[in-house]
């Protein structure tokens, strides 16, 4: 029921996974007729692997977690979080309130053994010099400020985690998001961070990286600070804005640079596709008992299908599993400070 | 003798600001040989209004400020940092190693009265939606870790002072970079600085800000620890070479691409000329008694410029009495807790 369109987005791209995917299963949670007329102007779907679960209540966008967590308890958001909980779903994927679907996860599911605190991981593009763009995992994007140095270094295992079963790299490149490259550099917290991770001989820390390193591919993971990661995100989603707006604006100036968009559309439309932001969606709620993905909250049906991609190969790889066993080696580990 | 091209660029730069500015005076610092050598290839300079101080040192850009510090007396950098010091130099322009630059103009010059730490501000370009982009500033950018409410409170004063007295802003909209609008987001020290920020009558203070509304012209002046900050700058940057990088690969594929780019060159161009970092360069070392500007280490002869036009400006605007004054106000200020 989430996002800036909920069942009309969410329905559809539900209805492609189901296509795409023969094995899996979709329970779709919210009010009962919202979906029904999403579903009536849509082809059958296919009857035993399309479930509705009907909640009475919804969360709001700009409802604050603690509100939501005390009254929505028959919300679309919390009744999937409960279905993960139940085991009757592998897997939840929402378009929500970010601090309430966080919230709940947190409240229902619990942090897995050795995690403090549940971080947001988020693909991100960059450029690998190549015709594709690469894709790194960045976190936390803003789900805890104010972290300390064993946060950081929960975050950097279960990166790690990720980084290898999701993208196929064997030793996943650890980079702490600093503002230099020595070691004098930064603020305490990544002083002190460095030193754990210095010492952690099975983790492939490569040392300090800088904002701009974050999109040359010079790292596999990107670790930093909630409120540090938020806006650095932010900032970049900014600032391309501001280039492809400005873009836009230089190419329909008059009927003249209107015509050499016109011959220039493949290339333009190349460059549209590579920055699509349809091919990065999908949040990790990583740490917690259980897989939650949540999607941009302007998501269209492509982009949230792409979310729900993510859930599927998460379950597949039981990502929850993989950080449970790979803490218990770090947490045991008498070299690490 | 700084930044990657040391004289080359500084020296003609410093002779097209000669040129432009009547009134002004230069005093080249560095190794005399290396500025006979750039200044006998450049057209005859106003003798009467170019001085050169030759010095023996240079401060290398990967060394230790405190190695600079206890080192390099003689140095360029120093030396030019001195003469703001013995008020034989209004101000003081480098392309040099920017950890160095900061201790030494803290050492010589000091912190203004009631000025805790010296803080790196930078123009940055924003979407007006207009032909032209705006301009705000930003900071800290990297000269402060582990800030606490009083830094980002000096930090707002001395924003505020600047964008009145440089960018015609009457009452310049100060924001405090946060990851959520809503009051109970951010860290404990945002959410103090906010409250102290709130109790300031004299600032226009609007509020939190996020990293996408720096570039969208929300407020004058973002205020921001400088760990946050720099982040921020470097990662829009590494996103924004991202995709002009990106752009020219596109356009230069083939022989296709490269017959559409050379129509769509006006535009290309246009575009450019928008992103184009020359436009700029030319951070101001604020806090300080006297006036310190760092230019982009790679900065060209005409983004050198464009730092020396900064520091003409500041140096007009005595914006260093600006902030003493300015100060003083808020420092006897009962309200603010």
């Amino acid at each position: 029921m989430g996002g800036d369109y909920g069942p009309k987005v969410v329905v559809p791209a539900a209805l492609d996974a189901l296509q795409n995917y023969p094995q899996l299963e979709i329970i779709l949670v919210g009010d009962q007729q919202a979906m029904a007329r999403q579903l009536q102007d849509l082809p059958a779907p296919p009857a035993s692997r399309l479930h509705l679960q009907p909640t009475s209540q919804t969360v709001a966008m700009d409802e604050s977690p603690s509100s939501a967590l005390r009254g929505k308890k028959d919300s679309s958001m919390r009744v999937a979080v409960n279905l993960v909980k139940q085991q009757q779903a592998h897997a939840c994927v929402s378009a929500g309130n970010t601090g309430a679907l966080m919230a709940m996860a947190k409240f229902v599911l619990k942090t897995l053994p050795g995690i403090d605190r549940p971080a947001i991981i988020y693909p991100m593009p960059t450029d690998t010099g190549q015709a594709q763009f690469g894709c790194i995992r960045m976190l936390d994007l803003g789900a805890n400020v104010d972290c300390n140095e064993d946060h950081l270094f929960q975050f950097s295992v279960m990166g790690s985690v990720l980084a290898k079963a999701l993208d196929q790299k064997a030793t996943p490149r650890i980079g702490l998001l600093n503002i230099g490259s020595e070691a004098i550099k930064g603020s305490e917290v990544v002083k002190r961070t460095a030193l754990k991770l210095t010492h952690t001989s099975a983790l492939n820390y490569i040392g300090f990286i800088e904002g701009t390193d974050i999109f040359q591919n010079k790292a596999d993971v990107v670790v930093c600070d909630g409120f540090v990661g938020n806006v650095a995100l932010k900032s970049s989603e900014g600032v391309a804005n501001m280039l492809l707006n400005c873009m836009k604006r230089e190419f329909t100036k008059n009927w003249r640079t209107k015509m050499i968009a016109l011959l220039a559309r493949p290339v333009l439309k190349g460059l549209h596709q590579k920055f699509d932001p349809t091919r990065y969606n999908g949040a990790t709620l990583i740490g917690l008992n259980g897989i939650v993905i949540k999607s941009h909250g302007n998501a269209t049906t492509k982009s949230f299908y792409k979310a729900i991609t993510e859930a599927i190969n998460e379950a597949e790889q039981n990502i929850p599993a993989l950080i449970r066993s790979e803490v218990a080696l770090y947490l045991g580990d008498p070299k690490v400070p």
